[in-house]
């Protein structure tokens, strides 16, 4: 199979891919309290009203305003205060024409009361009688039953990452449990006949393993199960045995090619020997990361990276992270943190491919700049040294130094 | 203690509190594959040069330089093919005048080479033969020693939160554990005699317990490990022995007060009996969330939030967080993701005072509409309903429907 029969720009390629990609449908149900960042499978429901009774939202009496109709500082309403509803308790007896109760914020109302006056609108006046300095309307200072959220209602979709206030909404709900979509595991195989894996001192000519902890940290961020599957050399046998065991036992595969091209060549024989309907792309428009595969093989989503750790990385960010969404049945994507900054100096480009560019950030009068970090996409330390990228599109044959750009950040 | 008594603008008030904030000691060995958001305690210093050998940034042929000087289409340089570098394997003998060796992306340049002839730029003229078509300059395609890292340089510096490519970066020069900031514990005692805890049916007037959840769940994000210290009614004996408790188990202490006016002058009593130096702020000119606390205790942090929710969840991310991440010792602190969005509607606000508002977000032509979530912030479905919220500085008396504002994003 020749090298780039099929070069598509990144976010066609991606379409491709996730039309074949379907979401997992094991649930794992999850108490609430521990689900922070699990992707909901199944809308979560409100079984009541919230708040269950009328809230007082501030401190003050409870009373019935039409009582206080037309009170005025010089012509105040005169109330009879017959008892408190101290805060988690019951309110008593109802009130009557002209009597009122101590309310505290976030307590019940009295029964029979519909408003609270704000004790800074009343005044005390001696015995059990106060004057109330301001009219109240019905409803005023109440939460009333529903308002919030009512029995019923869907109160968080399916698809979305649970949040620190949506856990405390469920809680507030009494809804203890979650049912979350199980993480998708991605089986990653890295590749070359230069690789050395963690404890070992690469001879001369040899390189550590990379990849494998680069996309491993990728997947755990996107919301996915990595699985690493260790280090396979150039040979087809042992690396198709690699494939296929990782696809047995995971949701996706995620190879790594070596970096020349006869070991790219060697990685879409593999990928293409896996399954049907196999090799979906070959190559995308897009620096860094040409030489990148995208495969279906029996309805699991394969990706083949380049070798190059930053191509690698920047690749799984763009393609790999949105299938593990896809396959977590995430609906809202995330939006990419971003900030808007001036490039600091000239990009060049080539027109009809996509670059993503690597920088970092420093503040300055009045915003941001955007400093290139230099140095090949070999050099994995661009990316450490980098605060965030940026893309310069297809159709630009680069961007100029003040040019204003919107930088991701790591 | 009357309320109140020194109300600070929110970025002061947290300044103040930042003053008596150290990081924390201790430090974990963590192997570098796990340490994915841990904060680094130390400098990683690199060991070694990378590369550790020059290697080949393209497929082609290690050439001497000198030997292609002039060459053209017209008139090549021709060399002889003595061998090749196969990938991962030590070069053999030194390539001598007028001779190449195959080198592959990634692999060892043969000895003897300063520069790699891209192969696209070269063409096989028989036997071991080969014309070079166009001139290569020393060093061209070849990454050299240390061209990414050299030996004894610091790779991460400490204070940094630990990120996909942070770990790929590490394991390419064979650190394989990562010197890391213990996570700070915070005790976290939700208080109010309204309160009920989770797997209980609230009675009349009581509801469920909101805060412990979610600003555990902030606590985590933060980079700190919550402990839930439970409920407590509003009693001085009481709360002061749950706020001792968790200050001897924890480094730092969440306070959330009961609602009403009398249950927060409980809290600030309680905060002020810990210890010295004590209550440094009450109250902050903030919407919501202007009854915050912020003391000290024995070097110990302790901030006393709102008990509504959804004060309590925005002050925590405004105050808490950023002294969890003062005990880690992070240095960048992470910058809000956010996004520009013009406002759909006019929000008053009150001059003076701060205001946060939630907001969803709707894609529009051309950008993003901000649409402010109606409801008291008493509601903490605001916050569930809400992508996410931006500030109205003190200084404004409010925004203008069309106006741009930058919405941190949850």
């Amino acid at each position: 199979m020749p090298e780039f029969f099929n070069v598509l720009p990144p976010a066609d390629a991606l379409g491709v891919l996730l039309d074949h990609v379907e979401p997992l449908c094991e649930v794992e149900t999850v108490p609430t309290w521990e689900a922070l960042g699990r992707v909901t499978a199944r809308p979560a429901v409100s079984p009541e009203d919230l708040p269950a009774f009328p809230r007082a939202t501030m401190d003050g009496y409870s009373v019935r305003s039409a009582d206080t109709f037309g009170a005025t500082e010089s012509l105040p309403a005169y109330l009879e205060v017959v008892g408190e509803v101290a805060m988690g308790v019951e309110p008593g007896a109802a009130l009557g024409v002209g009597e009122a109760a101590v309310a505290y914020t976030g307590g019940m109302l009295a029964d029979g009361a519909d408003a609270v006056a704000m004790v800074e609108n009343t005044q005390a006046v001696g015995g059990e009688t106060i004057e109330v300095l301001r009219p109240v309307s019905p409803g005023e200072n109440v939460s009333r039953v529903g308002e919030d959220v009512r029995a019923g209602e869907v109160v968080l979709d399916a698809g979305r990452a649970v949040r620190p206030q949506d856990i405390g909404g469920l809680m507030a709900l009494g809804i203890e449990s979650v049912a979350a979509a199980r993480r998708p595991r991605a089986a990653i195989v890295s590749t070359g006949d230069e690789l050395v894996g963690r404890g070992t001192e690469p001879g001369p000519g040899r390189i550590r393993d990379v990849n494998s902890y680069t996309i491993s940290a990728l997947v755990e961020k996107a919301g996915g199960a990595p699985l690493r599957m260790g280090l396979v050399a150039d040979d087809f046998g042992r690396q198709r045995r690699a494939a296929l065991d990782g696809l047995a036992r995971a949701d996706m595969l995620v190879f790594s090619a070596g970096s020349s091209v006869s070991a790219r060549d060697l990685t879409v024989r593999v990928i293409a020997s896996l399954g049907e309907p196999g090799v979906l792309v070959h190559g995308i428009s897009f620096k860094p990361g040409k030489p990148t595969i995208l495969a279906v093989v029996d309805g699991k989503p394969a990706i083949g990276l380049p070798g190059n750790p930053v191509s690698a990385a920047v690749v799984f960010e763009m393609i790999g992270a949105p299938v593990i969404h896809a396959l977590l049945g995430r609906s809202a994507v995330p939006r990419l943190s971003s900030v808007r900054a001036r490039l600091a100096r000239d990009v060049p480009s080539e027109t009809g491919r996509q670059d993503t560019v690597q920088v970092t950030l420093v503040e300055e009068d009045g915003g941001v700049a955007a400093e290139p970090v230099f140095g090949g996409s070999g050099l994995i330390y661009t990316m450490v040294r980098a605060d965030g990228h940026f893309t310069v599109p297809a159709d630009k044959g680069g961007l100029y130094a003040g040019e204003e750009v919107s930088v991701g950040l790591y």
